[in-house]
């Protein structure tokens, strides 16, 4: 995963009890920290995030999560999460996350994860809306591969 | 607390995520076993507990929780969570918990939760139904001090 | 509970997953961001807190906990916790908690927490080091009750 | 993946406070049901788990994560998690999962879990213990993949 390729960073401290019996982050807690460096980057991007909708047009579910553990946090630590959209499709998107003990560029763990788009009423998927490509093209320039719904002529 | 006054118990094993730095469950991880006590309890006697509401009727609310930690609990122990409602009064209700190792008597923590009858249109605290008042009488007797809403004569 | 006493402030804001079905912070949440307070407040006063000790001479353990609930937290509020220390006896102490949404004043909870320090070893009470006593003082002034082991004379 | 090569199945209840602001169990929490059954599984092959180690003679860490999300749990749901080894190289091996919905074989969620085996002094990889090996391989036949560590001749 190239860190180039990341535009928006948020950042937290770990908190007391996110720490497991080993004394580390417990292994899903950097799945939520991930969850928390999305939400940040979606409004920061501009995309209205409730707790049911994005941009109240959609529902959004997560399909599939890949994460790889690179070094372990500690209590305290602070860590920065970079956070992208990589890619638009018809109906689904993937964002990707870097952590990174902060200051010291040492990579805690890389994280990829797949959404779909689905109707709210039919539970169905959904072309995304043209409004969420536009705010991830303007944010992302040419770093997101945006598949644009085909248009017949 | 009185373990006699206890007639319905509940049983559950520690989690390996649910035990903290220290080795132990962490502490305001036995409030969660109580709220799964309680809504054993609840579903037991005959109340329906969906999400939102208690009976259809009423949203209920948590308004005080007190708990003393007697000695701590392990990875993978059985616990033994035994529930009770003490007192129903007219918009509020209190339900204590007492949580044992299984099988040893060994006290772990005990609890008293405050609750408050709300209407889910207002927000504003309600009357008990008596629908509620009479599944706890019913399976309670004595044990639990139950004040009916006053009425004109 | 009276905020005037309170000197120390520590700030947080909700994360997604801490939101439970009812669209609010789980009520065993709040216990989870007072004690972000405590270890940020002990902290600030200079006393060492690690996974295991204060101050490497004694084991701290939690035997009660009080909290009321005031106004629910939702998902991305802003929160101040107010902590202090409010008593030392021999071997226990308490500590106060005041959770506000920030700007605006309005109380989210309370809480009180009862800490006993242990022997490490024998894990029997042990007479809270005076180290600890004097940076409570130091910190709090009058506004901490402390009850000095009495010397023989 | 295969339900048909997993032989060994674990059930637990979702708990009401592991269910997010969508009114499902949240993404992470499938994660730590998996980890339930991995540790029920190890156990129930006679591997002994303990806080730090895996038959008090490796350090054991997971690397990667996968999870595909097919259907959300709710509240109260019963799931059954079926665990396996699927393969053991030199210092790492591969734990599969899959979970349903007790009794109707709606599939939950998919899990791949990648884990490497540290010596707890150097926490360098360390070719795993031929007792471990040895308990897979009674219990799985050639389910698993076991790749035993080269013999000079």
């Amino acid at each position: 995963m190239n860190r180039e390729l990341f535009k928006y960073r948020t950042g937290l401290r770990v908190r007391s009890y996110e720490v497991d019996w080993q004394g580390i982050v417990h292994n899903t807690n950097y799945l939520r920290y991930f969850e928390v460096g999305r939400i940040e980057y979606l409004r920061h991007i501009g995309v209205t995030v409730d707790m049911k909708t994005i941009q109240g047009s959609g529902k959004v579910v997560v399909v599939r999560n890949e994460i790889d553990y690179e070094t372990p946090a500690f209590y305290d630590d602070m860590l920065d999460i970079y956070t992208r959209v990589s890619l638009i499709k018809n109906t689904s998107f993937v964002m990707e996350g870097i952590m990174e003990k902060s200051g010291t560029g040492l990579a805690v763990s890389h994280n990829v994860a797949y959404f779909v788009w689905l109707d709210p009423e039919s539970n169905r998927p959904k072309t995304i809306g043209d409004g969420f490509r536009k705010l991830v093209q303007e944010f992302e320039g040419d770093h997101c591969q945006i598949i644009w719904p085909s248009v017949d002529v």
